[in-house]
């Protein structure tokens, strides 16, 4: 995005609301597990009018918690955690909440019910299972219809599980909760020209439509360099009157138009 | 990882050697596209005995570049960027990275003549290819065998590009120029139990070994739970007399195990 573009966009009259995701926990830091929930999440909010606009990706040790917590959630609209709130020891995300909010762990009376529901015979609600009700004072349950511990919400913070079947299934449950703002609407133009030969009317199209950002995404596939041109924009006319400018542009430079999709 | 296990690691024989990852683009956190490489660094690091402690994803926006490559270049061994080093307008890593370091860009005479050899018409090198050869003074450059564009690495942050094919081939590239400590290794010993059934004898066998990091990772396929419990440290004995203790732990609780994986 263009410096320019960023600007205007927050200076239009339309709220920029603007979110990150952090994500805690060794497995992805050790490459032993892919990170499904990034993309998600980042597909989900925008369709909400929410921008993700950092995420992270920390270890299990609290001190790194806290600091990335208390950085994240002051900067941006929204912070949504996942991982960390199962029963075992490496699970130790709630009472790091508890401490960037700098208020106490308790155990959520509603959600000991949920998790009592969730066991036929009642000595399988043990010690262990029973710290995944503990919630930081003030939090607000998010829902697990899968497997019935919840998640919670504490100011701008929603903290969900890791596994990416049930992230997807608090954050289906919560989403109404966000206010978002205008969508980013988005089109992208796909061509066979190398990025080198576009670069220069394309650097002239951003300047002359700084209302929308364009984005420049080179691929290689099978032996050969492509670009996906993304214009992004909240006003889809914007969106199309510089569309068709960069349509006529490659074109002009003898390129094919490979893609042209509206999102 | 505990607390326990993270300090008593510190203050071994054997430095801890880290890195970070600076994911830059839009792209990434609009979703349009998935982040390939952190996962791939995280494996190619730990072969290094080089281990990948926090990875941040931030967009093309200087401000935030320059402020995320001084905080984690200062807070870890090696930093590595990937993005926004072609020649168009929203690649700006160079100039960032020169402004983050306090220092100018120069066209690097290298770097020219490498693109250089990469058209056959003189024509082609033109001025916005040319940004392609800007380097930060004092850098030097990374090899591209795929496009030709460097990379670059100054002081302990590496510079590389997004693609991953490229990215790839960059790595392989530089990685002889990274001093790594002891190598991570791990056992990872699988089991259909689940966590919560675990946790209080996993905890007591952390507590027991604050010499390993034990990690337990829940997984939720085709309606079932299971867990893979993976046991890291730099040495292979410890890693291996929790292993025993904790195979005896789950057989002890009924549970099958599923899987028993050394790395």
């Amino acid at each position: 995005m263009s410096e320019a573009a960023s600007e205007s966009s927050s200076t239009t009259s339309v709220k920029t609301v603007t979110a990150a995701v952090l994500v805690i926990g060794n497995e992805i830091l050790s490459g032993r597990t892919k990170d499904a929930n990034l993309a998600y999440l980042a597909v989900e909010l925008n369709k909400l009018g929410v921008r993700l606009v950092e995420a992270r990706v920390i270890p299990d040790i609290e001190a790194r918690i806290v600091e990335a917590v208390n950085a994240l959630r002051a900067r941006y609209d929204y912070l949504f955690t996942t991982g960390g709130i199962g029963p075992t020891h490496d699970d130790i995300t709630a009472e790091c909440i508890a401490k960037a909010f700098g208020v106490s762990l308790l155990r959520h009376p509603e959600a000991v019910e949920r998790l009592r529901r969730n066991y036929k015979n009642p000595s399988d609600l043990n010690e262990a299972r029973l710290r995944m009700a503990n919630v930081p004072e003030g939090g607000v349950l998010i829902d697990n219809p899968v497997s019935g511990a919840p998640g919670f919400q504490i100011g701008n913070v929603f903290v969900m599980a890791g596994v990416p079947a049930i992230m997807q299934a608090m954050f289906q449950g919560l989403k109404h909760r966000l206010v978002g703002g205008a969508p980013m609407l988005s089109r992208t133009i796909g061509t066979n020209l190398p990025e080198g030969k576009i670069a220069e009317g394309l650097g002239a199209l951003q300047d002359r439509h700084p209302e929308v950002e364009i984005g420049s995404y080179p691929f290689f596939r099978q032996g050969k360099f492509g670009v996906g041109l993304v214009i992004r924009a909240t006003d889809r006319a914007a969106i199309d009157r510089t569309g068709e400018e960069l349509r006529a542009l490659l074109i002009g430079l003898g390129g094919e138009i490979l893609e042209d999709t509206s999102g």
